[in-house]
This record gives C-alpha cells, sequence and structure tokens, in this order.
C-alpha cells in the first residue's frame, strides 16, 4: 500500500515532466526502480528537476548580463573625445563584463552537463543547487576587484576560492546522485558501469578546480602566472572547440556526430539541451530590454522645481528635452526585440544545438548584451559632434557583430544539417531563402549604417534610431523580397527549377524518422 | 507533395510543443486543419507559442519588479528618524513601486487568457506581441510622471494611451487569430460557435481600454475622478476576486469550480495556465536575487587611491569595512532563494492555480519584489541606532508577508482540494504536515524575530542575518522534526492512528483518475 502511495506522487511528477521536457519512454523504467529506492527513505519525494533548471537558466543568464550596468553607466565628459574615453573604459569595464559573461556560461555549461545527468532531484539536491548559485552571483564581484586591483592577490584568491567551492557542492551533487540511482538519467541507471561514470564525471568536474587551486598557489609566488591560468580556464574550452572544428573542416575527417554520443555523459562533443539554450538567451534578451526602461525611468522624470521654475509648469515642453532619450529606447528595444525574434525563428528550425552553435550563441549574447551601452552612448553626446558619429559606429559595431553570430550559428549547423536542423531550413529546403534573408537582415543593415557614417561626415542619431523602429517592416515585408527574388532568380537562371526544388524536400523527409528515433 | 510538406513542419514544431507544454491528445485535429488552411499561404508557418510565452514571462516579471529599484536607491539621512524618510518614501515611491507591480501583473493575467485562445502562432502574431511587450514597458515610466506631478494630466494621458494602444494590438491578435482559425486552441476550432466565442473575447479585451479612454477624457474635467477610475481598473479584478470568494464561502454555495470551465474562453473563474505562474514567479525570484549582486559589484569596490591613503595598500582591511554588506547580502539571497524554494515544493503539488491562488501569489511576489529594499535598510544604518532596529522590524514584515501569502495560496487551494492539489498534500495527505511546516516556517521565523526586536531594545543586523543564513538548516532538519512531532501527537492522541492514515490517500488515489480525465 504505501508502495502504491509512493508511485501516485513521482508518477504525478513525471508526468509533469513528460509534458515539459522528457521523451515519455523511458517511464516505466524510472518508475519502478525509483519507487523501490525511494521507500526506504520514507517521506522523501523525487521530483522532477525541470523548473529547478529554469529558475538557474534565468539567474544565470542575468548574472551573465548584469555586469554591462557599469559600463553603460560610465560618465563621459563632452568636451574630451570619444576615443579615450572608450579606450579607458575598454581596459577595464568592458573587460571585466566580457570575463564574467564568458565565465558565467563556462558555469553554465558545466551545470547543463551536471544536469544532463542527474534528470531528478528531491529537496537536498535543490537546496545544494541554490548555493551552488549563490556562489556563481559573487563570480562578477571578484572580476570587479580583480579588475581594480590586479596586483593584489585578493581578488584572485577569492575567485579561485568561489569555483573551487562550486565545484565541491557539484561533486557533493554527483555523488548524492550516484548514491541514489534513481535521480540519475535513465541511460546511466540502466547501465552496469556506474562506478565508471562517476569516476569519469567527477574527473570532469574537478578539473577546473584543480586549476584554480594551482592559480591560487602560484598567486604568491608569481601572480602574472595565476591570471594566465585563469585565461586559460576561461578561454580554453572556447578555443579548443573552434580549433578542433576548424581542424576537422580542413583535414576533412568525420567530426564526431552529435549522435553518435548515445547519451549524456560528460562525453566534449555531447550535445548542448536545446530548451536550456533556449531559456538562457531568452534571460539575456530578457534583462537587457528591461534594464532601459529602469534608465528611463529613473533618469528621465524631471524635478517639480526645475519644471516650475525653467518650464513655466509645463511638464510637455519639460518632457521634450528628453526626446532623444526615448527615441533611443524605442530603437534599442526594437532592435533587442527582433534580434530576439531572429533568434526564436532560428532555434525554431535547430533540433539539437551543438556545442560549437552554443559557442556562437554565447558570442552572440555577449553582443546583445552590450546594446545598453549602445543605448547610452547614442543619446548622450549633443547633436552633430564627433562623438556622434563614432556613437552610432559603436552601436552599428555591436549590432553587427550579434547578427553575424546568429548567422554563424546557422552556418555552422548547416555542416552537420542533418543533425541539427529541420528539413525546411537545410540546404534546399523551402524556407532555406528566407531563413538566410531573416538572419542577414541585421548584418546589412548594420554595415549599411556603418559604411553612411564613413561617407557622410555627419550621421544623426536620431535618423539611426528612425532606421531601427524601420526595421520590423523590413521583416514584414522580407517574405515577400525574398519570394520576388527568388522568383526572378528562378526564372532567369532554371525554369524548371519548381520541380527539383521539391525532390529533395521529399528525400530528406524520408530520412526524418531515423534522426527521431535517434534522438 | 505540397501538403506533405507543409504537414512535416507543424508536426516538427508541434513535437516540440508536445514535449513542452499540451496535452497529446488533440493533435489529430490541429494538424489537418492547419495543414488545410495554412496552406493558403504558401510559405507562412505556424509555430508553437511555448517560447514566446516564456520570453514574455521574463520581459514582464522583470518589469514588475524592476521599480524596487528607486526605493532601494533613496538615501536615507542618518540623523533624521527612519520613520520620517520611509513616510515621506511610502507616498510616491512605495506606491509607484506597488501601482506598477500590480498593473503589469493585470496586464499579464491579460496575456494569459489571450494566449490560452491563442495557441499558435506566426511571424505577425510574434511581433504583435512583441510591440505589446514594449507599451508594456513603458507603464512603469508613466507611473512614475503621475506620481512625481500628481496634478498634471499628462502621466494620466500617456498611461490611458499605453493601455488603449495595447488593448487594440491584443484586438488585432484576436481578429487575426479568428481569421486563420489554425491558430486557436482546439476546442474552439472545433466548436461551431466562433462569431460568439469572438465577439466575448473582443469585449472582454476592450473593457479595460474603454475605461481608459473615459479616465482621459475626465481628466481634462476633474482630475481626480480619472485617478478613481484608474484605481478601479487595477483594483477591481483583485477585489472582485476576493470579495466573490469570500461571498461565496460564507453563503456556503459551491464556487463555479475551475473543471466546471470546459475550456479556456474567458470565462471570469478560468483557472490560470499553472506553467505561466511558474515561469513568472521565477521571473521575480530570479531578478529580485541578482538586483543585489549588482549594487554589491557597484558600491564595494573601495577605490584604489583610498585603499593607498587609509588602509596603507591592504585590500582585506578595506573590505573588511564591508563586511555588514556582505552579511546582509548572504542572508538576502539565503532568503529569496529558500522562498522560491518553498514556493517550488508548493507548486509541484498544485495541479492547477485558480485565479484567487493567482491573486495571492501575485502579493507575496510583491512582498519578495521589497527585498532588496529591506537588503538595504539593513546594512545601512550604523550599528546599535533605532534605525537599525526598525530597519530589521521592516525587513521581518516584509518576509512575514511574502511567506503568508504563500501558506495563503495552499490554504486557498485546500478549499477546492480535489481540483487544485496533489492527493498528498490534501488534508490527512501524507506530506500534508510536512508542507505546512514548510510554508508556515518563514511566518515563523520572521514573526519570531519581530517579536525579539518588541522584547530587546537593541537588535543587532548581523544576528538578524545569521539567522537568516541559519534558516537553511531548519529546512535540512524541517522534515526529521515534522516526524518527531507527528510520532509524538500520534503516540499521544491516537496510537492506532497509523492504519486510519492511510485509508483517506487511498480514497483519494481512486478519485484521482476521475480528476486527470476532466482537466
Amino acid at each position: 500500500m504505501g508502495e502504491n502511495d509512493e508511485s501516485e506522487i513521482i508518477e504525478h511528477h513525471d508526468d509533469e515532466e513528460m509534458e515539459k521536457t522528457r521523451t515519455p519512454r523511458y517511464h516505466a523504467h524510472s518508475f519502478l526502480e525509483s519507487v523501490a529506492s525511494s521507500e526506504k527513505d520514507g517521506y522523501s519525494s523525487t521530483q522532477s528537476s525541470h523548473r529547478l533548471l529554469a529558475y538557474s537558466d534565468a539567474l544565470i543568464s542575468i548574472i551573465a548580463t548584469v555586469m554591462i550596468l557599469p559600463v553603460a553607466h560610465t560618465k563621459f565628459q563632452d568636451n574630451e573625445e570619444l576615443k579615450q574615453s572608450i579606450q579607458a573604459l575598454l581596459t577595464t569595464k568592458v573587460a571585466v563584463y566580457l570575463m564574467t559573461f564568458l565565465i558565467v556560461t563556462v558555469a553554465w555549461a558545466a551545470h547543463i552537463r551536471l544536469f544532463q545527468v542527474i534528470k531528478r532531484i528531491d529537496d537536498t539536491l535543490a537546496l545544494l543547487n541554490l548555493a551552488c548559485m549563490m556562489l556563481i552571483t559573487v563570480l562578477p564581484y571578484t572580476f570587479s576587484l580583480m579588475a581594480t586591483f590586479p596586483s593584489n592577490t585578493l581578488g584572485i584568491l577569492l575567485f579561485c576560492a568561489c569555483v573551487m567551492v562550486i565545484g565541491l557542492i557539484q561533486a557533493t551533487i554527483v555523488l548524492y546522485g550516484f548514491s541514489r540511482p534513481f535521480f540519475l538519467n535513465d541511460q546511466i541507471q540502466m547501465s552496469g558501469n556506474q562506478a565508471y561514470y562517476k569516476r569519469h564525471i567527477l574527473e570532469v568536474i574537478m578539473r577546473v578546480p584543480i586549476m584554480c587551486l594551482f592559480a591560487s598557489i602560484f598567486s604568491f609566488i608569481y601572480i602574472q602566472l595565476s591570471y594566465i591560468i585563469l585565461a586559460i580556464v576561461i578561454f580554453l574550452p572556447y578555443i579548443s572547440q573552434c580549433l578542433k572544428w576548424i581542424w576537422n573542416k580542413a583535414i576533412g575527417q568525420v567530426e564526431d556526430r552529435p549522435d553518435s554520443v548515445p547519451f549524456y555523459t560528460y562525453h566534449p562533443s555531447e550535445p548542448l539541451s536545446k530548451e536550456r539554450v533556449e531559456a538562457f538567451s531568452d534571460g539575456v534578451y530578457a534583462i537587457v530590454a528591461t534594464l532601459l526602461i529602469l534608465d528611463i525611468c529613473k533618469d528621465n522624470v524631471p524635478d517639480p522645481s526645475v519644471v516650475k521654475e525653467e518650464f513655466n509648469d509645463k511638464l510637455l515642453a519639460a518632457l521634450q528635452e528628453y526626446g532623444p532619450e526615448y527615441l533611443a529606447y524605442f530603437g534599442s528595444f526594437v532592435t533587442i526585440g527582433l534580434l530576439w525574434f531572429v533568434h526564436h525563428s532560428l532555434f525554431l528550425h535547430v533540433t539539437k544545438a551543438t556545442r560549437l552553435m552554443g559557442l556562437f550563441n554565447t558570442f552572440s549574447l555577449a553582443f546583445v548584451g552590450g546594446l545598453p551601452l549602445a543605448y547610452h552612448l547614442t543619446h548622450e553626446f549633443p547633436r552633430g559632434s564627433l562623438n556622434e558619429l563614432e556613437a552610432v559606429q559603436i552601436s552599428c559595431v555591436i549590432i553587427f557583430f550579434a547578427g553575424l553570430f546568429q548567422l554563424a550559428i546557422w552556418v555552422t549547423a548547416l555542416f552537420t544539417q542533418h543533425e541539427t536542423l529541420h528539413p525546411y531550413v537545410r540546404y534546399g529546403g523551402r524556407e532555406h531563402a528566407f531563413m538566410l534573408a531573416k538572419l542577414s537582415l541585421y548584418p546589412c543593415v548594420a554595415l549599411g549604417s556603418f559604411a553612411f557614417t564613413c561617407i557622410l561626415s555627419r550621421f544623426s542619431t536620431s535618423i539611426f534610431h528612425m532606421m531601427e523602429i524601420g526595421v520590423p517592416f523590413a521583416f514584414i515585408l522580407l517574405r515577400l523580397l525574398v519570394r520576388v527574388v527568388l522568383a526572378a532568380l528562378r526564372w532567369l537562371f532554371c525554369p524548371v527549377r519548381n520541380d527539383l526544388d521539391s525532390v529533395p524536400v521529399e528525400e530528406e523527409d524520408s530520412q526524418l524518422p531515423i534522426n527521431d528515433i535517434v534522438t
């Protein structure tokens, strides 16, 4: 009887889970095993990890992005050249922002991999995960300390201490998970080789904390070496990933296909959970969009006494002073919203996110996080100044790279299109041209604006923002344009292309069920 | 052939959707209908609305919470009494925060209801939704204007204009959705009475914009009346909901059961989407937790020149000055994390969120949003001052109400426990006592601390924060404690209770399948 009750609650939670994340076919196993094992603990109940992961994604994405605020809020002197202040700014604040963003995404990737192994949680694991999150929130602060006091060991020691404690907590989670196998993912649960997996996963997890231990020891001897070790920790996963991919492409060797890894066991080329990549990206886009309104609310409400004295109590006249800010706000919001929209359209057609795609996604998001800086720059300078021109150029560069890395995600996916893309956007697919147009719209617009700023000696930020606000209409017309261009191309080059076009799609359709079975 | 292709992509997207939100049983219908209808548009593809809604939830939750920052960042004069500054603060900033929070949650509830009708989207709907989001972000600014210039009509006009445009966009979404019925939820799609539903939904949607139209007209004649109309717009849904519930309970009449509404058609007592309530709550908890680290990073990195002059280049000594801030940060983060944890535990066992439960959830979140204020107050005042005592008291009140409204969600759910709760936490269920203990822990701790502050004339904030950090251990021990207490109670009152206990659970188990079929 007691066993029935226990299965009842687990079944209930797993039902929820099924609706959200998991494929239903492994259920039978996990129920039986978890019922059998959790009975030992009496009251303890197993839960789906879905919401815990969503909350972690939200937290991590906000932490990653939040360090742009000190960058954006730097006050620029109006008389000095923008370039100089930018250079002073680049050395510390932008570096802190980018370092934070990259290290937090490294931590996030580790978190994904951990919870691809631990599939179900209980209260203890939830609390351990929260402790982990708390330490991750401290990382930006340690970077601020390092940037302000580069020759002091304290910043680096704090950072290393945080990373080591996070590593220990993650190791505890793994040990706890393996001691109650019904928490694990079903493949590991069913495999007879759990001890091997446990050792392998612990080795991977402890690699970074051990490097940090060395870094903290070397910080007393030769601090530059510590920084080099830290740089390796942060950048090595990215660089090695890029190099490996380029190497594979150059040699022509067949890459480890994502589906050749049968299940998630910390294999270096296992795909990232697509759902979590989306959740993390949503978090970044959302926080960036709302950082702007915060500034509007804080800075652009005039003081009642000023309105009385300077504007004869006419609020509208006082608010007209803020015209450029409003325009900049709407322009920036539209840009962020549409970059999200492009990202959303792309990931609708992505079936699997490889690690390289995740890497380009991170780069794209790092530039999206820079948009509040663009917003501040473009409304801060008086009209017609040279600074204004440079502010527009910087904005263009930020938007260009944000869009370009989105395009890079798709191009990367095209290289392994049979595993990673839906047939419609593959080469020759029906939406292929349209997706290309969607993804290349922002890089093109940014490049065009940049070219304009080079040709014209003066370029008003208002025109720039009006242009930003006009882009949605380009998106609405895009489908029409693509069809016209495609029709023209077909008419010019191959008038009978129409029949050919549907054949490859048909072929790929037949392959799809195989892919679905593999995933 | 073309039709096959179209069904391919829709099937793919619906597969994703199935994994995330929907029950699979309606698929066959929607496929056929959407294929048949979307073929007309050629390239246009239907998409799952899941990610759009997740992004909207993230945006709305951040906007709702972000107005706490001006409240928290108010500088308190050290020599004046806290009470006075609090009173000055209450009149404007807290009011703006609460108004923003409530109106944004009203907009969010409307958004939920809208997208319970519109189940699938295309690019046009996604762009319309983004436009809607952009206008929602402007609402906090209009409130700031209203609070700063209460006698000026401009704030109220801007607010009304925003609400009316949002209403128009939502009406456009509904009209667009009904013109392509494959976007609608399956029940409306299958019903023959679409014109009736369309009219009904449009009427509900346009109610608020029309009230705002009146408010904007009256603002020229008699501005107080406009404010009254606005107050009705904001509070009426909440008040009417409460009154109705109390009335039903008082009369003893059977309430409209959530499951007596067969499907989502803007019926006033239809349940809220549980998934979206969770997503919104996660967003609020995440942004509140990270607002704190932002302040730490901005304010608590000492200036290099100060360190050199005042602390002989000893960074550690300089950082020791910030000790109370760190303690306050960890204390606040732990509190927020655990309140999330309690919320998470509760909603694991909630099967359906009625509107009254959503209302209490909103109140709880509004107090959670006040925690950054508690953080600022508790580290801002010198030790041993009267202000310190009051800061702790205010923190206790905020935590108490945040916890109390969580408890209220559960108590409300217990009244209709057969529809809204999982058998385990129902009255007599196995986890009932444990859930009660979990939910009442924070209110009890807060009440206890408050009592201490009244008894003792001085109460250090450090002790308060140490206490906050200690609460997780209480959670770990809670299960043990509850078992001990229950065992003691059973041993005292009914030694044979053990057998009785499992019988009601068993009974409810048999009822569960019926509930599942109804949902």
